[in-house]
């Protein structure tokens, strides 16, 4: 059983089907009727008008959005373990021409105001340094944690009162949703966030992810961007449909809600040996090599993460009946 | 009837097929079985050890190709209508930082040796000016041309005199290979081509091209640049198994006859009205604004080609019966 | 004697003698009291307010002020024999990050609003072409032409009308405006000019500068754009001295009537020999191989320009007695 | 009496009369005799065959070294108060067209090998993460320490090690090396140095540095990448003479002990208050808002660093009569 990422799980059964239904002639790139229905669909569930584009991977989503908010010589405030310093390799760099990340600390990858104000607190304003233009925030964290609406207003706050836009990376934006149980209005725009990186990959999809701006006058150049960077597919339908397949029925918070209460499972089995609180998908435990070892020999699969470490994450399509083996497994390490 | 382009139609059923027996978990990014068998299945069809990346664009192969045989300071030779110079949004030079392309005539958007010559004599070995580094050719070209493998070996032999390297963009390659009637090792490196874009997402794919080095050494940091370039799926496989499929059976090649087979059909009805010689799947006609509105009167759309001309290409799917009310619809114009 | 170009001279007595004079300790990078002049002394020569840079090189100046004209998805229309297209090493795509130069035609590297209207006229407003942001002129020309204000305000007007900046690469700004005998102002703003490159290197300077922004809001980003490229050199004020050296006393139009004068003593002398009318500085003579060997075995050096042409270039500090000599080997070529 | 920095200091007058000296007609750009004595006079210094090109800035030397020693995709590990990280307002992004820079702990703004080491074992050798290329050092660093030769050499030694490149910024190179007693040699490639930025600015020029390659096959792309930058004066002459007339009569190395001398005479006053161990011309002191305040109104100005710290810095021309009443108010606020 392999509780390695959410990221290489199979498709949805409604995404395969909704590309299959894509599968006639429209106009190419992002001229179909199931693009033409992204604005309409996503400006409802966030109950204001935003402008959507498509993108393949979570990577592109960051990466425009970011390049959308900060120009090449500005700089992004994002945690040091974000996802865009570590694991896009060098991707924020390369679609914004060179602007440089600020790292700041915080707690299971969670920025705070406080933690950006101490780093912002060391830029001069000077050309010798590389002024601030946005924040980047991630949404479920890459430890699994959430912000709640309020903590994400609150640097959406301090975001607003120092000229920031604010960008979230929603790679896993369900499962921070559901774990707040709020709107996604008030988990984005009426916080502050100025472009979400909404992502459907972890959520069932196949490769498609929404980039949606709250903000008017960013999607024109966004545009160009995707173009330019060898992101606008000609068969755009077929991405524009499985956000759309995702999104009917509520598929994209059932899937996250169940990935999440898999998660719970193996928190509660884990009790002591939680690095993190387990507020998404993910779950950090203190685990020996020999333990590690022991629970691999079952058939669990997963990544070491740092000495005595082990990250375990649950995928949309895992069942309780998958995981209450390895939940009983990591009791009986004890 | 839509004769657009070949870049929006359906895809092939057993495209379709492939991706859904994909559909089960594997090892993220390429680290799946589909993706680790590209190398052996094109090093087999190239009859020689290749390098493959899938990408999931044509641009995207493109503008990988570039940056992996150009340094930012460098330059692409390439004729005035290419698609990377008048289609891909300025990706080239977002891939390579900014390299310069110099532009060269040739009939219906082919270089020859000559006129490359003619360029290169232009350039000045100095720091002042932009130094070529390789040569970009399209194989179908924009306007439906192709070249022989002596043509391909001609411009090779002036690439390898220069020390340049020799790109050939084959968004329709298979086009460009049932005409010729060639290998395709024949119509690549035995003439000197260095890297391939190779479509798939014009014959029948959905959103997969693969990028084949022929020369060692260019796709290790190629690896890194598609990374960063926010183009390496979590879920490769989905890639990995368009092309799979397509090569499969030989259907790649079967789908670019029956394109061109369809194209020649519409030539031998338009005669005199021809522009260029038809070779692969698409037609340029002379055609007065009253007889493009007569065309469209009867159902068949395409684009307007600058004043008085048309262009039409013929998909993969697209059958004899199809096109035949076409063609009489073409010749009923005289 | 030397008449390859007018980038090598020395420089100018007051400039050497400016920058001894601020050979004193002052303020770090543009904090001294002559880089603090600038604004208010080039305000009063253009009669409005501008906001003015330091740059070491015309490179430099050009590229800054093409960066803050034109996005990196943008493109900017120059002629196809403008410096910034052939003599910058590929300045403008490494400051706007990849930005296409696209060609226009025109006698004597002249643009005008016909040829611009030609070019755009190709450019579909659509994600796959890279739009136009800026048009780029250079007065006086590369072959020694110069735009007359009017000129340049038929430009301007097509540049507003199309939403487009308008840039003037000014190497020889100088030479321009003592032919036209026009203020500064009517050359540049008045004409619809956005920034201006304005030379002091080649009029008696030695390495300075002064990127003019007619327009505001452009200065503030250019700024560290400057730093960014390395170029804010820490002692500033020996490039605000060379300016003010140059400015004072109406140096540089003395400098330029000089050069200008130069160049037509040679031009009278060379008759039908001229392969463009000469407004500034610049000489293109059609001479055989033949009589250019006499030429440089007489001591005269120059460039020669394509077969059966030579440029001949005067200095601020050629004076009239040098060139009689020149003037006289070329009539007596006849 | 300033003591803000060492980079607005008048020139050397050996420096102005090599100016003027070369204000003489000479072949353009690096074409000229002093360019031409470059690369020898520079070879005979370090004992070896080393290439060299001119620059205006220290910023501009060192992003042309990273450029040439890091791809795009790749990072240059350096100290988290490096000069390249904070005070180049993105200049290295600019240059190596958006690499990172990977930083890493160090007292003093030293890094180790084995600060190196615990760094180096944060990346992961995947696609996701940027892969280094490269160790940039800074000597003197940021806070007046220095590298004695073997310490450079251990980590040259991991360089090697690790297949990286080695980059030292000298802007006070001659300060580091006057306080070791070493040979230029034993300083730089004997200790497994590639590339050095060799500083005068702060040694008594005007606007010159040398970068100084000690491995063949790198200055020639860093030809094209200078023009490309608009780094390529056309009266390099000037530039060149700079660097000469420093060199001669070892005047580099006198204006480093006279600067570290007073820097000493300062260290000798402050006793208790040295942050830092003071071995080149930078003191740094722990004194309060009042004792700052007080120094200021006996005229002795310099920047506050950081509550309760105030940096010092002792320029090439400043005489040891300077300094004395500095020392005297530092040891009476005792």
């Amino acid at each position: 059983m392999r509780f390695f990422s959410d990221n290489a799980a199979p498709v949805h059964p409604a995404v395969l089907a909704a590309m299959a239904e894509a599968d006639v002639l429209d106009t190419a790139y992002d001229g179909d009727r199931w693009s033409g229905m992204l604005d309409a669909r996503l400006s409802a569930l966030f109950e204001t008008e935003v402008e959507v584009l498509w993108v393949p991977t979570g990577t592109a989503a960051n990466c425009l959005a970011l390049a959308a908010l900060c120009p090449p010589h500005g700089a992004v405030l994002c945690h040091h373990d974000a996802h865009i310093q570590n694991d896009e390799g060098g991707a924020p760099e390369f679609y914004t021409h060179g602007a440089k990340l600020l790292l700041a600390d915080g707690e299971g990858a969670k920025l705070t105001p406080d933690t950006l104000r101490a780093l912002l607190s060391t830029i001069r304003v000077a050309v010798h340094q590389v002024q601030p233009h946005a924040i980047s925030i991630t949404n479920a964290t890459e430890y699994g944690l959430t912000y709640r609406p309020d903590e994400v207003a609150a640097i959406g706050a301090l975001a607003a009162e120092r000229g920031l836009a604010l960008h979230m990376d929603g790679a896993r934006f369900a499962n921070a949703l559901v774990h707040a149980d709020c709107s996604p209005a008030d988990m984005t725009w009426r916080a502050g966030v100025t472009a979400l990186s909404f992502g459907f990959v972890k959520n069932g999809g196949m490769g498609a992810e929404a980039l949606v701006f709250f903000k008017r006058g960013l999607v024109e150049a966004s545009r160009y961007r995707r173009k330019r960077a060898g992101l606008l597919f000609s068969k755009g339908r077929y991405l524009a449909a499985q956000i759309l397949a995702l999104l009917e029925e509520d598929r994209w918070l059932a899937n996250a809600r169940n990935a999440n209460a898999g998660a719970a499972l193996i928190a509660a089995a884990a009790g002591e040996r939680l690095v993190h609180p387990v507020e998404a998908n993910e779950v950090f435990l203190r685990v020996s090599a020999e333990e590690a070892a022991a629970l691999r020999d079952k058939g669990f699969d997963f990544y070491d993460w740092g000495p005595g470490e082990a990250r375990l994450v649950v995928s949309w399509n895992q069942r309780a009946e998958d995981i209450e083996p390895l939940a009983a497994a990591i009791a009986a390490l004890r």
